[in-house]
């Protein structure tokens, strides 16, 4: 899993039928550093999540049965609204 | 899922069996930055894109899904075409 | 599978319920280098790691088997929490 | 799936059963551009691919079905030999 | 799967009952270039392999079956020691 920023929405109507009624946000993940590598990922929001919240993603097959379809097109849902993080800065340098 | 363009197509005449009949399109990752650190993905055309398009694309083993076959070569489907986004690009820059 | 250092934790309130009970973290993979180009990523504790400690991350669909539940919201899980590491740094660089 | 080039060959006599009488390939991905960043790939060569030629590579597990072996030691495999691309580069431009 | 340097060893003492009697190494993905952007792997040693020797990796869900436990936490297993590479080096450029 991972942390990210909810950065925006976005709208498909021709789409797979699977994902009928889902609610795809765009979701940049956070990497704590000032460098940005990581391009927006699309997920499912299966919490209720809005621009600009921090949330918990997670991705590959585990994200078709957080919308209860195991045969869902699906590769991305967020998992979770994160409240509070507490991370160590200095451990993100290595010795 | 991620959001990419359609940027060409391909011919593959020996192909795995399970690829007949299935339309192949090259899409470019969006990164809403102005750096351009993925490689290009050919996923097979669920819906019925077209160079120039932006288009919502899913990896992996849902993939086969979205193709009706769960044994099928393919870890990337075109499962939409996006119609709008609304990004707050602010929520870009990591504070 | 990656070692990583623990560098923090989360706590999300609203989450998928099969995320409920489990104790997340947040993990910086170890390069071994200078380089740090991988964000952290957010793993389920299935064996009681600490902040500062060195452990041992899968990830993918083997990730959900770890926490016993083949249907959890899971793509990484701390599986091991490292004593002891031998690297011959000399074969980091390439001929 | 990605686009490669084959690049060379590897043999390894001890290797997984699973693996025997497979042809195993080096494939590096074709980014479009002047930028290399990924690393070869080792794929099972399902088509009859050599080296120079551009290939279809599908990736994880996918690839097992494409071996005739759900259980085999595979996550890529070549699936097809491509014959044309047609790539409008100035769709890799991000405006 | 790619190819790897075996650069070390690690020791977990409290760790996944499944891993349990398994050797793990840190592997080197070779890059065949001066550039190396992939952080180390450790890999379950299915084949019997030493530090400072080029080995076959694969990677995801494939890996279970490599240690003939569909359920176990690995996502990553040595499968092939390399004997020989042949690897055109001129097809690394990009025209």
């Amino acid at each position: 899993m991972w942390v990210g920023t909810v950065i925006g929405t976005l709208v498909a109507t021709p789409k797979d039928q699977s994902l009928t009624g889902s609610k795809l946000l765009i979701v940049q993940p956070v990497s704590f550093t000032k460098h940005k590598e990581c391009i927006p990922v699309v997920a499912v929001d299966a919490i209720g999540a809005g621009t600009g919240e921090q949330v918990l993603v997670v991705g590959g097959s585990s994200a078709r049965y957080v919308v209860g379809n195991p045969e869902a097109a699906v590769d991305a849902a967020i998992i979770g609204i994160i409240d509070t993080m507490e991370v160590n800065r200095d451990l993100l340098k290595e010795p």
